[in-house]
């Protein structure tokens, strides 16, 4: 290590100061950890131990023992999902976060996702067809009552795990990935080494940039798309005067704010199809619910 | 084939009365031909000897012998490029389009282009890492004089082809392909269907329809850019006030309209930092060229 700051610590700069960071006992976490500690940060660590794992106790026991040896306060969650159910995991974990910020009246979470996780997220993404855009992570999200912080978004694994073996850290290699996410892995470990040989090496640089335009994009649309799409009613006239894909996107944000689940390209097309066509007056969505025109107005029911 | 028109037939309803058509000989483009004569049109067929490949002049026999038999105009043009070179083969193909329309005083050109193409482009915009968002190709473009029209990019080449045995056509097998355009072949060839394999049948769709999304999203981006995308020079003040992605995109489609050539996502973000930081004031760019800012203005020179 040089004199120069790391890219991994330079990359915390403009985080609060005071934060809660998710360890898992991997080797992102142990080195985002030790990247807020060496920038004289003393973030609060949280655990989720999920239990269904065998190796999970030690792991559990190694990153109390991380959290004690830098003197840092550490909450452990043990989650009751015994199937190996990501979705709920996922759910719990967020709810887990959420209810240790708010004891310790924090809102700040760190998380480890770094440059390969983005090119990942934004990979599944597009091979999912969902009704939004591939657009990959953002650098802040906010979620209930917490403020998600991703820095390492930037920043590559070998990065990463050389800071790490630089800095001499011990971290658990973890073995549920292959249980547990089963999609992302077969594009981490299939798809992009494909890729890898198929297109070039440079190939993962390529979809980050190409993830990072269309992050940004997203954003921007968003932002344009919010003053209809947060209205309780959908006006006519308004939306159709607008440009195709702000249509969509409106249509879009505009279901999801008003709690539709799971919804489809199709769905979209089909209330779109609501600001132009006569017949019909009425569109089905899912969950039994259906979106209606009437009075130059469209509405859930 | 039942009474109700065919999607081949109904997706050129609302094309102009008077075309001219490409055809290659291929699949796509004869049946292209066909749908267009069985729509009661008449379009000039254009046809590229492409020289290079032994079967190429029995191909211009074959579509000179078609457009005979339905009575229609033919211009034939035999390329000069000996060589593979299939960005030489594309100028020279749409250089020849725009002559051919001039002199015939039209300015409409239909292509056969499908949803696999549509697909294929998007991944290959996607993998190359240009500047740009990946948004496939657009179902009209206007390129020098000509406006081109792709009615069937939502049509798949198995629905073309069912079309083209339904009306018992026959057409060139295009063995070009593995030969020119190597890229576009991986993506075909290989990738596609190890997609389908690792991520299921449906993943075509999939990315047709983050294409077609993506395509919308560029087209309103584009012309939320356009005000100061044309100037001459980029006021700095106002453009820094814009969301970061209308930064960028203006960036990138202003330095396209000041003939700046190959503009990597590099080159956008070195043009950017001049919005922000003190120094340096001037940024290098392709073909010796550069970007400065001077009096609260960036300018190329």
């Amino acid at each position: 290590m040089n004199a120069r700051v790391h890219p991994c610590e330079a990359a915390l700069a403009s985080l609060p100061p005071r934060l809660l960071v998710a360890v898992s006992g991997g080797v992102d976490s142990v080195a985002l950890l030790e990247s807020l500690v060496r920038t004289g940060r003393q973030p609060v660590v949280l655990h989720v131990d999920h239990g269904w794992r065998p190796e999970s106790a030690a792991e559990a026991k190694q990153v109390r023992a991380l959290a004690k040896k830098h003197g840092l306060k550490i909450l452990v969650h043990k989650l009751r999902t015994t199937k190996r159910n990501e979705a709920a995991a996922r759910a719990g974990r967020y709810a887990f976060f959420a209810e240790a910020a708010k004891k310790l009246r924090l809102r700040d979470v760190v998380l480890a996702h770094h440059a390969d996780d983005q090119v990942e997220t934004f990979l599944l993404q597009l091979l999912r067809g969902s009704g939004s855009s591939a657009r990959g992570m953002e650098p802040e999200t906010k979620r209930g009552g917490l403020v998600l912080h991703r820095p390492w978004l930037a920043l590559w694994k070998k990065e990463i795990v050389a800071y790490a073996r630089a800095r001499k850290l011990s971290w658990s290699e973890d073995s549920s990935n292959a249980d547990t996410r089963h999609r992302r892995n077969l594009i981490r470990k299939r798809l992009l080494p494909y890729l890898k040989k198929l297109t070039g090496t440079e190939t993962p640089r390529h979809l980050w940039r190409a993830a990072e335009i269309a992050r940004a994009e997203n954003e921007w649309l968003d932002e344009l798309c919010a003053p209809l799409a947060n209205r309780r009613e959908l006006p006519v006239a308004e939306l159709r005067a607008a440009p195709l894909a702000q249509q969509r996107r409106t249509i879009l944000r505009w279901l999801q704010a008003r709690g539709t689940a799971d919804i489809a390209f199709a769905d979209v097309e089909s209330v779109r199809r609501l600001l132009t066509d006569r017949e019909p007056a009425k569109v089905n969505l899912s969950g039994n619910r259906f979106a209606r025109r009437r009075a130059g107005l469209i509405f859930i029911a």
